[in-house]
């Protein structure tokens, strides 16, 4: 069965491969520090002898596709079209060809050292149906771009991330039949990176593999648009300053389950990461946070998140809900802030009833609306009404940002692909 | 070819197994954390539903087997004895029977989480030849102590360490030939944990798989038992109070690369990583670190490594040194203290004449003298005259040290494989 061969890497001679020196390297790493600690601006690592050439394509369908799933049974990244796109790099070549294949399984030795040393990194993005059958993508040079960070923080690799937008819009051709034509459903996008050298020296992988696979997906969570509740994390930290919180890394992902699974054993569906003494409010389990609350002093509503200090994500939605409140709710009287709050706020605002709204927000949810918030042995509410499951700003959020994804506003932000 | 076959995984139907309830759930998580972070120490992670059973062990022998390499051809990690063993865990069974088979390829689905999440933990050890042709281990049970502690820090499962130490030792006599026969050599064995679960979503593994490979390898740093320069880096931070950099989890290595070719880049072997605004000493590169110095007040001479307060890796040989240090230095008027110190402690001891020798201590290289250490624009020179490359305490632990893992002294840390 073709779909079950594995795909044998071309990169198997870099066992011998050797890296050139730091000094011939390209790529720019910014450590985001927060002072006590020192910035270290001007360093750079990665290195791309040859890049990306999105006309080196090569295509081979599947003889045995699939059949497609009900929109009802689609479960977040379970169910996989019938092709994927790979490309490996490594550090003598540089980016060798692309090549569309079936969904196939990788075949890597055991010493390969994404297994021990989690080189690896990832995005979340997501391709959408629009009204007259046409394909489009969210901002994907966002993705791109964060992708590029992700990898040069972990000596992986960096590429023109215009050339894998078209080798994917490709993929998307290909595979076009996998996007549910129905709102709330896509084709979700998992571009991930590997670093496939075959040693156990710990030092920079002198081969890659680039490949990404796509998921039909429905919401994110199975209970569908449903208020949600956090519990407040403070005996374990997800992030620090001068660490690599705000990479999209597989590393950043495995130490949050077991503080997920705490709160889901309290019944909570998500936890909050906490930061410092102070208790500042990070983010929400995968997703970045939103509060929107009354001012204490003056009663203006602010809608607020955590500023980019290095221990949050960079997060896509997160940026764009930004970017669409200060053009869409600041006229209205509202405040946009990007700064550090700590739970005590919020809790004062419940308290004082200044609490308004509370969302994550992420790529696979957009927004999920936020219930209550566990915290020091008191529960936060966070201004729902008891029958309702999701506030007028999260939903107004929610259907500014569908209305751009699925094509009904026209915007910058919605990116055609070609037919 | 045997060798190239795909180790293909019984846990594909993994894809639909759920995960029982965080309820059922065994092995204990410790956050380690300092104030003012609070410890949350009764919770706990992980489950064992069948565990390890050695006499259910199966072998299929190579049919190709390899040319022993000359030990002078030896690199760390880079190549590999003829076999493997692996182990298959589910959450619905537990832990599959145990094989040995021809060392090959892992045949893993794109959406493995091990790809996307760093689900991925593992062990160094080694096996040693004694001088009648027995083969040692050297405190096996820490390191399945350990491995433990950082699966189930990942919500990956925990397993019976004396029974992978049973199978590891069959493992051995299989491939008894590539464990060298000389002083300074040995077999490294890297026993390696990965979640398998074919799915994208956020959770614990329902499917892992445990396997051990075997590197026959020589002295760590190719230029020899000779002397390393480090660099200090006060940019990015290795780990973190609450954090997971107590643990052996893959995730802990990939963002070290960088910080690591930045000290290369500059001339040094290694990076030496600080903490906080004090600027911590905690460990260096992949070793924890240790210090001699002359008490300022006293005279007397100390020996000084950082305690284990969740920043710091819990070395075995970290351990082991500190035990012997007790035992066989505090007789002779050695204090031996494992207290935090700060990067300014050396400096000055440095300038004071008090500086005695510093090392690093980890299983590849055992120890690791340090002549310099780069800082704030100075080095700070770490007491060997020009023309040693190790001092006399560094030299003293590491023949102690080797005499009990190469069984020269009969001690109840070396482990004997059964004939």
């Amino acid at each position: 069965m073709l779909q079950q061969r594995s795909l044998r890497l071309l990169s198997s001679l870099s066992q011998r491969a050797t890296r050139p020196a730091a000094t011939s390297v390209a790529a720019s790493l910014r450590c985001r520090t927060e002072r006590p600690y020192s910035i270290h601006a001007d360093a750079s690592v990665g290195t791309t002898i040859k890049d990306i050439e999105p006309s080196k394509l090569s295509i081979t369908r599947t003889t045995t596709p699939k059949a497609l799933l009900p929109p009802e049974e689609l479960v977040f990244g379970r169910n996989f079209s019938d092709h994927m796109l790979s490309l490996e790099w490594t550090a003598s070549e540089g980016w060798l060809p692309g090549r569309i294949t079936p969904y196939q399984n990788l075949s890597l030795d055991p010493a390969t050292c994404v297994f021990h040393y989690a080189f690896e990194c990832f995005e979340g993005m997501k391709a959408y149906k629009d009204k007259n059958g046409g394909i489009r993508l969210f901002r994907p040079e966002k993705n791109m771009a964060r992708l590029n960070k992700s990898s040069a923080r972990i000596a992986l690799p960096t590429f023109d991330g215009d050339a894998l937008i078209e080798l994917i819009s490709k993929f998307l051709k290909v595979d076009e039949r996998f996007i549910p034509d129905a709102r709330g459903y896509s084709l979700y996008l998992r571009p991930t990176m590997i670093g496939t050298q075959r040693t156990l020296g710990v030092g920079p992988p002198a081969s890659a593999l680039l490949y990404v696979i796509a998921s039909p997906v429905g919401p994110y969570y199975p209970t569908g648009f449903k208020a949600v509740s956090l519990e407040a994390t403070d005996y374990a930290v997800r992030a620090w300053p001068g660490g690599v919180g705000d990479k999209k890394l597989g590393a950043n992902y495995a130490p949050c389950i077991v503080p997920q699974m705490q709160a889901a054993s309290r019944g909570f569906h998500q936890n909050l990461w906490l930061f410092g003494e102070e208790e500042y409010v990070t983010e929400v389990g995968t997703m970045n946070l939103f509060a929107a609350i009354k001012n204490k002093e003056t009663g203006q509503p602010e809608l607020l998140t955590a500023p980019l200090d290095g221990t949050i994500l960079e997060g896509v939605t997160r940026d764009s809900v930004l970017a669409l409140a200060r053009e869409r709710l600041e006229p209205k009287g509202w405040k946009v802030l990007e700064r550090k709050f700590t739970m005590k706020e919020l809790a004062d605002a419940a308290d004082e009833g200044r609490m308004m709204e509370v969302f994550g927000a992420g790529t696979a949810a957009i927004v999920s609306p936020v219930r209550r918030i566990s915290w020091k042995g008191r529960l936060v509410d966070c201004g729902l009404a008891e029958n309702e499951e999701c506030g007028p700003i999260t939903g107004q959020v929610k259907d500014w940002m569908e209305a751009i994804q699925y094509g009904d506003e026209e915007h910058p932000w919605s990116y055609k692909v070609p037919e």
